[in-house]
């Protein structure tokens, strides 16, 4: 019997510093704009929203960014995660190609979402802040923010997507468990989420319509700022932790990625698996292609234009150049809510622009088959995002057997499945082969 | 911030043995009897029940057993696992105890029994045998022999007690996911079930009828045999790894347990993180305490008797002795389900009466104030069974803090809750303090 084959790092090998690709973009991108006067944004003028540091870090164009001691202490919960080759996917794809993954899964909340949730209530507590608010869509940011949060006694409020609040009653728990509070958006609690439920008191709520009412909710609350769990730059900067491991682990491997593959949603857990080993390609090393994995119902980089957008519904945040679907765009009602959010967000989008991402949009049966494929041989159920990493990585493997082809892919796991299993019970076909 | 430190292992020092503590018994326990002659029972009357090598096992008095290398392999997809000093829950017990807890939780289907299931799915499978029937009660059993028995390609049945079934349906969608096949118990495949469901159409199940149904299911069906997840020997020796690798792990630490503490259901996880301990002692070296946690609900070590009794409600299996409660026990419908077993196995049992176990019962609502305080502190959601061992250590800690005195405890967190939510919500108290 073929086995998995795990590559594990020591603690002492966790990165001390972030990987910033600010510094090796061929072309920057356009600069945020305040919505109001359409000028670029200030630093100071999102200091009322974000901690000073993360804001900081938001402009920063400094290529690495020491990872504080305390952050470093507490990725020591559940990093470095391991790197594992998938040798029972490829027996069962009988593909030439070798299929790596990260598997992120391993933190206590069962996803890659700790890694920025820990940095932003640490530079948050650091400033004094002990009240921040976020929103969640599949619930996977809301757990994790809750037990940062935990961590250093800030009280948090979630506003969580209504369709996923009343689908997934586990996420809330969870939430609750570490001691977060979870309101159903769009809520009464906010101007904006009562101006929703007055023109559509049925309405399920989108991760745009949460964001607005957390950022409305920071904004108008003392002593408060607001939290965003992936979009922004200072977002994929923490997540590059990912990639940075991955890149030891892969020399331990002997190997090196052809392709890295990750699902996306706004693009944290995809750039900071994939952001570490393109810095080697803009700065004239190794060539890699990148590949996000799109749902099909949400394609904002396959199918969406790049133009000035909100980042959330109502129009409240800065103005960002990104890959977007429209701001009001209602995507359909996939399992994998993670994934349902309008926009690709700064870099990405201008990475997009310059040929160094390409992207897929996967149909949410072709993911589930995926999954449950992967479940069968490697052993764990994965994320319903992750899915959909898991359906391009195999679509590669695939081609590389047609093709004859050896080849070497690495894809993130973002996330585990344990509480989503709803997802998995809807009819998905047994088999992808 | 205090932090939590965590003792990791390299892949290269997974142990390469189980340790039977048969080989060290003062007292060795009275044999296993054939239900109808009332005689001992011989090997070769189990293998119509269980394969050969695991029969071998359950009446070997071998000291040390190598784990065959496949099992090894598969082993590594999670394995070694983690030992963690729990400083911050040290802290908010302000207690001069040093707590440490092997976390096996981190096993894809987030338990300890993964480490016998493989083994057991192992054995059967090289005997030829590619059908499987088991029981589990809060799925954890289940779902791990179901991953295990798709890794090697068994068909599997497992018989789900029909209060658990209803209660937690993801387990139920994993347990699929993997492929095996689940059943509400009581049910109207057995013989047995359809006797039960006749006298009493609502009846709720037990794990003792489950056992029963899926003993029958298994003698009466070809080429099948049968798969236990606890109170056999052969099983409490697979979880050795646990204590086996806590061992070297302690050594890391520069400390040795004063007390060992786990949860008691059949005795699977409590019996793999203690023995390796207890050897020493038995064997005249270092001393260690010993002590089960069980629900109040269910207390057959604290209050059960001594004497021969079924494993299961309809009287199928060998006679045992041990501690019980009675085979037609009915303990009240507590949320840790994996708890609610009414003996105390074979050696277990003879060391409790040789004054080598000691026990204790405690509340729900004191096991999941203990769970919350964990989670908030160390991050982790546990089952609610582990809740019991964790409450069982917060009392020593406590009492260690009222002696003033510093000690060295170590649990052993045999799983996670994620996919046990639904027990969290129903109002436990908030605090433990």
């Amino acid at each position: 019997m073929k086995t998995t084959k795990k590559f594990q790092l020591a603690e002492s090998e966790i990165p001390r510093q972030w990987y910033n690709i600010v510094a090796d973009l061929p072309n920057q991108p356009r600069p945020l704009l305040n919505p109001q006067t359409r000028e670029p944004l200030k630093p100071q003028e999102m200091e009322g929203l974000f901690a000073k540091e993360l804001v900081a870090q938001e402009f920063s164009a400094q290529r690495w960014i020491d990872i504080p001691d305390e952050i470093v202490q507490l990725y020591k919960i559940y990093r470095p995660t391991p790197l594992v080759r998938a040798r029972k996917l490829e027996k069962a794809l009988d593909t030439p190609a070798k299929i790596y993954f990260k598997n992120e899964s391993v933190s206590p909340v069962g996803s890659h979402k700790l890694n920025t949730a820990i940095a932003q209530a640490y530079y948050n507590s650091k400033q004094g802040i002990m009240r921040l608010t976020t929103e969640t869509g599949a619930g996977q940011w809301g757990s994790a923010m809750s037990v940062a949060c935990g961590y250093f006694g800030i009280e948090l409020v979630v506003f969580m997507v209504k369709q996923s609040y009343e689908q997934k009653p586990y996420r809330k728990i969870v939430i609750n468990t570490y001691g977060g509070k979870v309101h159903a958006s769009p809520s009464s609690l906010t101007n904006y989420g009562r101006s929703v439920l007055e023109s559509d008191p049925g309405c399920r709520g989108s991760l745009g319509m949460a964001i607005s009412e957390a950022v409305e909710m920071a904004v108008t609350t003392p002593d408060t700022r607001y939290s965003l769990g992936s979009v922004l730059n200072h977002v994929l900067l923490h997540q590059t932790i990912i990639g940075l491991e991955a890149e030891k682990q892969m020399e331990m491997t002997g190997d090196y990625p052809d392709k890295v593959i990750a699902c996306f949603g706004g693009g944290s857990n995809f750039s900071g698996i994939s952001f570490p080993f393109l810095r080697h390609k803009l700065t004239g090393g190794r060539s890699v292609e990148l590949i996000a994995a799109e749902p099909a119902a949400c394609p904002k980089l396959t199918r969406g234009v790049l133009e000035y957008d909100f980042g959330d519904t109502a129009g409240m945040t800065p103005l960002i150049p990104m890959y977007t679907l429209g701001h009001d765009f209602q995507p359909e009602q996939i399992h994998a809510a993670g994934l349902r959010y309008h926009g690709g967000g700064q870099i990405v989008s201008q990475l997009k622009l310059d040929g160094f991402v390409n992207s897929c949009a996967i149909e949410q049966q072709e993911t589930f088959a995926a999954g449950r494929l992967f479940a069968k041989t490697e052993g764990i159920i994965p994320a319903p995002e992750s899915c959909h990493a898991i359906a391009a990585t195999i679509r590669e493997a695939l081609k590389a057997k047609e093709a004859g082809r050896s080849e070497v892919l690495l894809f993130n796991l973002s996330g585990h499945g344990l509480l989503d299993m709803a997802a998995y019970e809807s009819g998905c076909p047994d088999s992808i082969l």
